[in-house]
């Protein structure tokens, strides 16, 4: 029972950000989740948007689900 | 890339309850959020409904995301 | 005033697992959210997907959206 | 087990009408559908439009389900 | 206020069928509504399905959310 | 014609609720239904949430449209 | 790079109308449609619902999309 | 044929905006359009977000689809 | 057991076309899938969109996901 | 690049029915899927249903899409 | 007033293509919008989809709705 | 007659994976598609996810909708 209650899994909303493109507001915001989350599993793709700047397109903006292992009970809630 | 790090937003999401209304229900929800969270930046409707209480609507309910900028890791983690 | 504020709610959103089925991967995930978040009053299922392990199923995965009051501000930025 | 049965509950659909906003539009709903339905619970907001009338917006329209617990059999017909 | 109270709509839904197409399929489900449902104002399409018999499209079948005003009362119960 | 009519279904929207699980939870609202409904043909489910009850669940609820064919006038202002 | 700006398209939404049933609404909205925008390549049907007239169907009512290719600037600013 | 074809509706999508609430930036968007649009029937809700200002709620933002008669091509074209 | 996974069925999802209208489109499309598949249940419309032609609608194209049953283990694999 | 061809993966929809629950209609399904495709990963529920038998739940029907890697050109084409 | 009125946006919807990928078919789109309009603030990618041309991706396609401020009436009616 | 069957379209769903990017795995699961069927038209992004490999982006995952022209009956059930 333990074991199974190990495979819980906890989704936090992030948007990443870039001027480059999708690929690469995805690529940010994953690598700053990472510097706190140790165990992402996977991410989804909620939605893309973005803000122009001077007529230019300023910042590529996707909404992410990004899911991570709740290993103690502390993963649950600080993050 | 520090600095496109920072444009990392978190959504977190809650229900604000009133017996006012729509936009009320949403202000206490906003109010709540504030006190603890300094750099707030959008909210998202995502659902709206109501709780009867004796005949009478008792609570508008508003689930919302709310959305911050997430300034350090420690941001990411405790919101 | 205070009183209203007390009525606003945090989603967090989990994936439960069990190879047992449906209702086992929610307890799962409930059992498990309860033992940090002492005020859960709902939860929604938002997904249902599974995973095979060497052509059984292995796991049966419920994503569920969570929702419990906010007693305390701490309540909000922690969980 | 008749005690579970007891837990169901009907969902009608309903459209509230009003020219002073949403949230008076919900109200008026739910109170011509608490003159005939004793025991309502809640309210889903299901869509929000508004008709015209000479340049001014005559009517904001909310489309509901109301929920209430089925008590005996002819509530389940009756309404 | 009066007034405004008989702004209230009632959606019931309905699926008409036919073997002869779309159309069909919603003139007979009004056609049906009509003969108990006296202020029927409009219809909303909601799903668009059909059934084969032996080979061929046996019945297109239309699933209509159906509204009226609601006048008295017993509308509300009756509908 | 008159036969074309007589494949006119209604759906009305229930809520079951059990806490033993999700099937229970529709067998429970199917029960009820069929006291009163003769001619059922099918459900879709819509929705499936649960309610906590002192750290456990207490009951799982599922939305469900119950589907039935309208025999005659009556059972479409009825049900 | 020229050329690519050239598979610009534009979509605008309409709503069709016509006493007769869903395929005639389409076509009076892409003839209306035609009458002043010359590159139309394509519609996606939104919504079809339906406004009844002294108990019968006075129009079936087809939400539309309707996308066209931008050839020059004004293309862009004047439909 | 004629007729018919004047019941052909085009729908523009605004955003309406207020520090006050939903239905004022509702009305807001409404008086703008009716400004220069004379025919306007309707509209519908499509999105509710909010943007703070200061801690503050800045703006409530209320994306409508707008929706109005074409009576002559001049009109399809230039709204 | 034997039986019950009988009650297997498998869904394509193809796209019918035809120049008349939406009926003709979907019958089109099942009756190329009549040819090769042999028990077909039902048809479910999943989407409705058209290609003009020189001003005119060229096409009507109706997506539609066939559902029918598995009866032997090539079905499964070959449709 | 052949190995990343190699993580192409191919999603079939199936219907699996039970009379005894939803968990038992999906493993149904899966066990159905698994006697001519050998390399499944995932399945996601895309819908719930049932049908009623003589005033009893007969078949609960759950919709999946069924992944599985595409081994060869072949696994491609007849799944 | 008049400034809460200038907080106006109209939204267009737009499809960009390059055979190059995702970004570019936005940055395409993105580029011919801002031609002849000048105030624009953010975009929404709202479905992604391609042509293929002779086996190989013609044309990645972004359907976009593309937001800008309404500053006097004539932004209104010409875009 | 024959002709307007030829335009019967089939869709298949398939998943591309790239640790490069969302163009490229859609890219790699088109050139697997294009191994076998070698009349495909279009292609519909429905839904982009990705898996973590030791705290980097392992692989961009993009589900597709691949829609190929039914040339002949064995297109129909060998795709």
């Amino acid at each position: 029972m333990a074991e199974r209650r190990d495979h819980t899994y906890k989704i936090i909303e992030l948007v990443g950000s870039s001027p480059d493109g999708v690929d690469t507001a995805i690529r940010n915001a994953m690598e700053r989740a990472g510097e706190t989350i140790k165990n992402i599993d996977w991410f989804e793709v909620r939605e893309i948007r973005g803000a122009m700047n001077e007529g230019e397109i300023g910042w590529f903006q996707v909404k992410l689900g990004v899911g991570f292992r709740v290993l103690d009970p502390a993963d649950l809630t600080d993050d």
